[in-house]
């Protein structure tokens, strides 16, 4: 039988112990886990970013792999650790919000649970580290076989992030830069399915963008000229063929991301 | 039964072909070593913070784990490759003071050798790449069942750092600044249990800190407020909650971390 | 029996959720491969690193083991992806260039074909993004077995880089920086058997280098002395012991390496 999956997905940093010492505590309970690191480089204690990138990357996991995310601002306080189970897989993370956009977009949790048996955790639960205390020990026993009910309570809601979606307006769509990528693409919020035809501009923040190419694949755009695509999670994207659309135009997630089909005077 | 469990911790860097060169001769010895990624972010040839490292992480493994460490300044020179045994786990690691602090913390090393037996070694070992040469395949060999007393003479001592321990004044009690985590987060070298109440100033380097928490958790604090807390390897630790005190205080390794107990006039 | 070994290459960058849904595509077809990263920090889109990478390091791993590269600023256009096998080892990668030093220093591929079988890819194949869904289950499904016959035409050639030849002149060798590592070393594109005595002047770029070392290792050298030595895949390179060449010297890739072996006027 191969041994269970278990990824992990923190904002402790490549170069930090608090990695390590969490797949230590993680394999001290089930030495046979496998580990799949996730990414250790979400940006300091951004649920939004988690957000983004748990939904863009979890769906694509086979069936009971675990998921271990630790991105979690209020660690010690009193926001709760959640168990839930979606479209097939597991998910152990701080309610804090993380889980919104997988949530919303792989359909409902279920069997969500708040993780509360001290059993499972570290004899010492530090007050700043409950990755290495709670998340790892508690994901080395699930990974062996531990029933979720015994982790705690149901719980009927959950924490969610405030996602403006995109807006239709007499001109065009109105939304927002979502995502930036490490090659500088500008992921939307905006669904390929609402837009058909070529927009007339882009506006990325104040900046009014005429000339791009409309194009299905970055290589059809000439190196350096603007481009607008469909990313490959399905949603409006500007990007600049060999080049980094964010820092040429200064945008980020949240910088307005609008598509106008009308000409502008 | 379940492959062994082989750590490794350099200085390589991420981007660096070196690591995959090293994992690729220790998977030559044996395809079966299950491989478990610490860091390879360590600063370039930084023993230091090596030696902090190793404590801050290996102590969670599991009995057995095999950690390899190459930060190695030294490679080439006549300085020893050691293994050695300590709390049920294994380490190979050159002799340059990076185990100061697991030895220190962890008890003192068992079957401790420095390792000769080269054939056990890549046919050709270079002269600057000991970490692919030498440390990958004599990992692979130990991880096959390789008897410790077959790589070398036992030895009786070790390279240690330096190490300056906090001192108690008649103010308060002068330690450092010993790590600086990927949040900045300031870990001093200060233990917990000698701090009983609420200090009446913090000094780090030159800067007097008057207005400052003193909480159990980061979400105990206002966001951008400094505050003390109790980090989770148990030392004394300045943080900005959802901020970067490293930064705002311009502290790092080796900073003067004071606490102030008397007021000062 | 051991499962298979999959390693994996990318420009991705480590904080993108794009390594983290090719791990996901890879494993959902086959949840019992051994993923082994290589490395995500390829400099975006830089074939040229990645084709010195792959040299580097590729060799080093046991027979048989399947090698995942994904840099690949052509994603979705007509370029190839390509299979082959190379002493011993398997790779499926890109037909951008990136194979080019891995052929020339390993040997020619064998079984070399062209991927095209799109029944082992994803069933929806976005435009942008052929890493989780043509390369990541293809991967999977060779790591169960499939026969590589299955993926595509064999083909006879393959794109390759242009890679300039150390010269020899009547003054000495002028080659050019092949590489730069993680701690500034600069390794050069001059096999060290092109050389047997020290040079006099070691030109980096415009800046000449009369005063150096002549070293085995670093360590032979002066902490912040240039060194000229042997690297450890078996080329001449420039380091400063427990410094940064590159960045003293200004150099990068491609910055002329001129080995001078009569005294300058």
């Amino acid at each position: 039988m191969t041994p269970p999956l278990i990824t992990l997905t923190t904002d402790f940093g490549d170069e930090s112990p608090y990695v390590a010492a969490m797949k230590g505590a993680l394999l001290w309970v089930n030495p046979a886990a496998r580990l799949v690191d996730l990414t250790h480089a979400i940006p300091p204690q951004d649920v939004r970013y988690a957000s983004y990138f748990l939904a863009a990357a979890l769906p694509y996991f086979p069936p009971q792999t675990l998921h271990v995310v630790v991105v979690d601002p209020g660690v010690g306080s009193e926001r709760a650790i959640l168990y839930a189970e979606v479209a097939g897989q597991r998910v152990l993370a701080p309610d804090n919000g993380c889980l919104t956009a997988l949530f919303t977009e792989c359909g409902p949790p279920t069997n969500l649970r708040r993780v509360r048996a001290s059993r499972y955790f570290r004899p010492e639960v530090s007050a700043t580290f409950h990755g290495r205390d709670i998340f790892a020990p508690v994901a080395g026993h699930l990974s062996l076989g531990l029933d979720p009910a015994k982790l705690g309570p149901s719980v009927g809601d959950w924490v969610r992030l405030e996602t403006p979606a995109p807006e239709i307006t007499k001109d065009g769509i109105c939304g927002e830069v979502a995502f930036v990528d490490h090659f500088g693409n500008l992921i939307s919020n905006i669904p390929a399915e609402m837009v058909r035809d070529k927009p007339r501009c882009v506006r990325i923040g104040r900046r009014v963008i005429r000339q791009f190419a409309w194009v299905r694949t970055y290589a059809e755009a000439r190196p350096g000229e603007l481009a607008l695509l469909v990313s490959s999670d399905g949603k409006m994207e500007l990007a600049i063929a060999q080049g980094n659309a964010a820092r040429r135009l200064r945008a980020r997630p949240g910088t307005p991301f609008i598509l106008n089909f009308k000409s502008l005077v």
